[in-house]
């Protein structure tokens, strides 16, 4: 193998950059040439691809978004996309590809090596923790940090004025951003897809805080089972019937994606995307580098999309011992 | 003047500790006993009224929120509430008061003068500098930072996926945080209460974006005549009418009234306080301690509240010439 | 066992909060008594123990430092200050301890158990990460980002003025903070007391930068073979011998040792504090809860202070690579 | 004119960059061609001059350091060197330029331009805040709130041992950022080269503090007339004589230039970016563009050298009096 490339697939996690630049000086100190390749499977197809440098990468490790870029592509879930971009890739001799991503990019990086056999070794790109085969994703620990603070600064204001505050984080799958947060922002309550969300339990805990609980932060991950924030506030305000509760609704958004990563995704990034070159000049292929219980560990893209991860029983627990 | 005390009432904001700390330790500096009143004129109605210390404010000059509480009294808008209010602060031996918050908080201190005759200093705590007779509020600075640090994290994503976001700031009837935090953040437009948002000029500068400029920023007051956030991008989208544009809203809500105080506001905020208190024995009532031109300040509430705040031409300006 | 205590002992580390917040209430929901003892090993000597509550402990999972203060004791490296410490437990019919703290701490808990027989179980309080039994000690990770923040802020002026900066962090005896700080920095080189420090080889790599790598990054760990950040930097400038380098030392210090803890610090603070109350409560002493593997293991305190506890390999190469 | 230059020189500020953006996107805006020089100074004789479009400066203004590079050149202090300069900006067509820095930046300006004749004007770029004809100089606020998170890190391990903390801020001439982050940190003391430090004061009150204060944090400004902190402490502690008081000096150092810009810093850099390019076109030179009570102003270099620039009194009073 002498020419690999490298690109960035689905919603853009904090720590994509790192990813980068490893695989790219990894691969460079390899003795490879390292090609980067813009917007996704979008710029495979279209041939938006360029030769990336040591100095393409500097100054990089601790910028948010990706500077390849991401974007979704309608075209590469067809045949004839595909095709393109095989002869794209053909055309610039790559021989090699890293996939940095979530599930989404796995799915379309097994079809694409399947039909045309280029080896492809992906890493885990998502905020969402929900890749089956690393422990953490690179952008999670970044994400849980960034809501982390939002909910201590409005922990500010509902202490200030004794309020109820629900606060819906990411994770229309996944509860990891909201049970992880909730924990380190001492949630009274945390309501996640996992598992089945007690409405009356939680009406009737609110309704007997002890006394000298003023305020509550309720954490809502966005694909609840019983509705968003501000449906489950509703709810919650239809049955506790009291005009003197004050119920507000922040929904972080977007800001959850984006910052400069945490040292633990930089760390987590580089490691993925030096395991991600390494993997690939010893044969690997269709599969992720991920990091289980801190060794580098290579997991069947089968697997990484198909495998159920589940919440660390602990840490639920935690949440309903410690807002006593 | 002996015994003085001190509140905060409406919408927290950060830096009203530091206000706190600043009237209770250069109350104890000028020989005067200083009392707390919990939870603004609620507690003033119900006697929540405690002794302070030097030690009472220690280690609270960087924390967000306010130690005092606050909250909305109805029952101080009815002459009963008053009296009883009046009764409490006599039977405390109270002569002379220190009010931290807004334009509310100033109409019900002015109104609670006239009537009982407490000389009353206020300081200007509030997130959306829309007080009259000082240059900023106490806590606008925060909130700016707060806004501008989101603003920087959906700009990562914004970039990595070519995306137009709309962003909703706090302002109902002023526009300084989003022209302030439009600035800092290199946004291309900037809507806001006191101008006419021009929705044909919008639509059209987003379509003839140079191309270079792949992604944008719109940063909305929530009380622009346009409507909020969603609402002006709903608008925005039916007439660019390009499926291939993204088009995203984040409302960034309370985190913006929370978290530790910048410099300025704790700078800001000792001053306000200190001179609330020495306004007080040089015999000043019915007045807010601002600072303008770098100078002290005191102006009457009835300017205070009655009296309009432009925004800086300069700003508005700014904005259009730098997202060119 | 109907009544525990807990302590923190030793340099504080930020997640110590988090930590004492979760033995108070994990032990009030097992139906424990629980005190805090004041100023570790030395409050116990002079009986600064108080009654603990759940309200106690409201609002402190955010906040650095400790609640119950920390500080030396030389009074408990003698028989008669443990015998004083020992009657003060049991004047307070104290039968478990919780003891929350690095090396010193555990070899004080170990011998005071050997003594006196009262149940005890660590949690591992510091920054360093030194401590065998845990994969990562309370504290790290927001020191190793505290540090992170520091070098993005200095690589900033680095790059403006092409200088190479030697910046020093915390580890007296461990690389930790180091190595994670130099990956998620992008420094040039890492410099341990685990590993003998090449000075002809950082030398000759200074003088042979690509050229498009016009600013450095050396990351010190204090307790480095060749010296401080300041030695080592002489030693390189006089065989450098190039007027025109500009070299710069910048020692991060105490800053390092607080802030608010981040997620990742909170969570594991509030495991291990989880599992030290259930572990007494099993039965256990003598031990520490760390956690290992996302699982939560006990470990003897002879072990956790005598093994040696090795930095990731995997994490020393992608320095070498990654900064090529 | 028609075509202009910007640069920046000097120690790098926070700012810097929203500065270089404003310049070249109102000199575009305004019709003009627009050039970067490199490093300063130096990249004037070295002939380093680029073209810069709108998007050249996408996405910097929330970015520390400085596109443009900076640079010491002792050889613009020879006039060899300035004509080297001159020429360099006569083949490149140059006539006008915008000079971004503090005192030695304008000291070479003001000689230049009479030497010369290009108009020149100014923006104060600089963390010290030690430029007359502005209230605040860009850089500065965001090195006060780098430097105060630093203090407020430092309280939470300073009030968790009872501790002494000396911190040194940067300021070699000019007490600024020392008393902003003295009065928002909540400082005991500050000591400033503006007035004299009287040791024995200090003394008499570290001895004297009352009994709830168990720690202390003192800022000291670099130029204080008594040595810098390390001296200061050793001062301090050799007359303090008491073996259970902790001593402790942390040097803030290279961070205080770093980091992204405050909102403030941004707004203020924008500002006079835009006013220095609207200055040129209007006829003036030889002038800074600052902000004084919310206005542009004009100030001739030599006054902005020249003229002292004193606290403001109420800041110095503030320390004494917050503090007790």
């Amino acid at each position: 193998m002498k020419r690999i490339a490298v690109f960035t697939s689905g919603g853009d996690s904090p720590g994509m950059n790192a990813c980068i630049r490893a695989v790219v000086r990894t691969g460079i100190y390899r003795g490879l040439d390292v090609y980067g390749i813009y917007r996704g499977y979008e710029g495979m197809i279209e041939g938006e691809i360029k030769r990336m440098y040591s100095y393409s990468v500097s100054n990089i490790v601790q910028r948010g978004g990706t500077i390849l870029k991401s974007a979704r592509s309608l075209e590469f879930r067809t045949p004839e996309g595909r095709k393109k971009a095989y002869e794209n890739l053909k055309s610039h001799g790559i021989e090699g590809l890293v996939a940095i991503g979530g599930d989404g990019t796995f799915t379309g990086a097994k079809v694409f090596f399947e039909e045309y056999g280029i080896p492809t070794v992906g890493c885990p790109g998502t905020i969402d923790n929900d890749i089956y085969g690393t422990d953490y994703t690179i952008g999670f620990d970044t994400a849980v940090n960034t809501a982390l603070e939002a909910i201590d600064k409005i922990r500010d204001t509902a202490a200030a004025h004794d309020r109820i505050f629900f606060i819906e984080v990411m994770g229309r799958d996944a509860g990891f951003i909201a049970v992880e947060c909730g924990i380190g922002g001492g949630a009274e309550f945390v309501m996640v897809p996992e598992t089945k969300t007690d409405l009356k339990h939680v009406v009737k805990s609110l309704k007997n805080l002890r006394k000298t609980k003023t305020s509550s932060i309720l954490v809502v991950a966005e694909g609840d089972d019983l509705g968003n924030a501000e449906e489950i506030m509703q709810q919650v305000k239809a049955q506790i019937k009291d005009p003197n509760k004050e119920f507000k609704v922040t929904t972080l958004g977007h800001i959850q994606r984006g910052g400069n990563p945490t040292a633990f995704d930089r760390v987590l990034a580089s490691r993925c995307g030096m395991a991600a070159v390494e993997g690939l000049l010893e044969g690997k292929t269709n599969c992720m580098a991920g990091v289980v219980n801190k060794e580098v560990v290579y997991t069947p893209f089968g697997d990484c999309i198909g495998m159920p991860k589940p919440l660390i029983p602990d840490h639920l627990k935690l949440i309903d011992i410690l807002s006593i």
